[in-house]
């Protein structure tokens, strides 16, 4: 089973990619994560007629994949900019061929809610794109207690297991949805 | 009262920004609305230490706004990354000077449901950066039943009402809160 | 296939329970469809230690049920409370063996936005009690454009046609997901 | 000032019954703090020509308000029926005389997130009836960490702190927008 892992901090020491690391070090038997790079992508602009490599090689790798996470930051209540974008170029592929039907994870570290919030508007935006999100368990996972370093990654055992956790759930789920 | 009006399409002859003009047009005396240019602007990234030009220019623009005006478009059930960038950009100000205690309209122009979806997810990043959203009247416009010209600008007197209507409205609510 | 249709409003002539009697009619081969009686529910309280008998019956009924029908209306931009009450009633029972893992559709009539502003509402409560909503298609009926006779059943074609195929995708979810 | 304060729980031990009597023990000088009672309401039905004498009594003490205070509960990532039932009574009043333009402040206590998913679907219900929620501080108590003792009453200071300081800010915001 190949994941895509999406993260909307473009932050090179941001525990949200650190977050999506941790999810890469920890997949069960049989899933790879691959973690998208976004940091070459343009707004979505329908002007732009002519797809830009970056874009390019981020819709083929999405096209690949048999399942996502979709990571934080939460900025003001609500999703990041740069994973909404990527999910605003690949919702225009002619026949929503990326996204129809697969199953999606989300995870965040943020402050106490632990981008709840913006988790919930993701939802919203999967009924559109028809992604099939998982409901338990939810990662939300505090970035200011302690639970990650300096560098953004993740060094608390809870959080891990949680992580660890939602990928069983996300490969069953995935499997289920796709028969 | 100086207004800033925002529009999440960076597109040329999108009718977000048609329906943004048509409220330049229809400001009810005493508000000048201008409209941000938001075509260089980057995606936020804390590790970006020096503010662009762009963005300097924008932020300038939004300190002295008595208020705002958050167009559409809708993308997948959600508010257009361009938009929310604006937005995130401007909440990392010092202080939150620039949006606390503001009003805010919001219209935006899309498909049967007029960009309502979006609209709500606007509302709850509004809490967080404390502006104040206009409650009523809401400008939900069909961008595909003629009401708008192929450039992008509203043909449609219905819409032009409901947009003046709301302006009166945003005219006595940025008062009233900032009194 | 067994699915338990669950209508928000308690009035006689209720729009939405008519949307649900249409559902009933139009049911695809092999699914059978009854409607809940939440006209003796009380509101769910801690401190009731004894089911009340309409509640042990709504519960039966619930627990039966291969997949659910959630119908609107929408009042004040969100979920109408005998729904509402409803689902927190069976969310109580030990081990929440009445919704985990079964598939909903949502349904309903209103004014212009057809009870979309509630749907999500719905959606996110669907998470906490691990129901799996339908994406597409969307039922967002319009409840005063002449779909609807003076008893509250549909007359129109596209509505009706809208449920048969809204039906048709739940039994295919509903048996993808209980595989 | 004569503000009503409603709890969305039914349960004689609610320690969101706690949190508004702590709100009504710690109102600032000058303001009113009067707790519904909602045990006697039915749930709203348009079937319903004469209004049972408990409804009358709740339209009345919401007539005579200056302002409002939400409670919670949250039950599964959404409102109680308890809380939406009474607001939605009140939103069928002619000319909807009762919210239109009045201030309201949200609180509760719950789980981790403290009944923030509530709110937030609370705030979207206050569009819709023309209330404007209190946007800071924000009062998401956690009901399960030591700060209610068995009763429901508030034991910890931080949260009548956080109580306090919400309900100044109502009383600002209150008068600000009855100007």
């Amino acid at each position: 089973m190949k994941v895509l892992a999406i993260c909307g901090s473009l932050r090179a020491k941001s525990s949200n990619k650190g977050l999506l690391r941790c999810a890469q070090a920890n997949a069960p038997e049989g899933m790879q994560i691959s973690i998208a790079d976004l940091s070459q992508i343009p707004f979505y602009n329908a002007d732009i007629t002519e797809q830009p490599a970056a874009v390019k090689q981020l819709l083929a790798q999405m096209a690949e994949a048999d399942a996502f996470i979709f990571g934080g930051p939460e900025y003001n209540y609500s999703i990041s900019p740069a994973l909404k974008n990527a999910i605003d170029w690949a919702s225009r592929v002619e026949g929503n061929t990326i996204f129809a039907g697969k199953a999606v994870a989300l995870m965040g570290a943020g402050g106490g809610m632990g981008t709840s919030r913006a988790q919930y508007h993701l939802r919203q935006v999967c009924v559109f794109v028809d992604l099939h999100p998982l409901n338990k368990p939810e990662v939300f996972a505090n970035a200011f207690a302690g639970g990650f370093d300096a560098d953004g990654n993740v060094i608390d055992e809870k959080i891990k297991e949680n992580v660890r956790t939602q990928l069983v759930a996300l490969a069953d789920w995935s499997k289920k949805i796709s028969s």
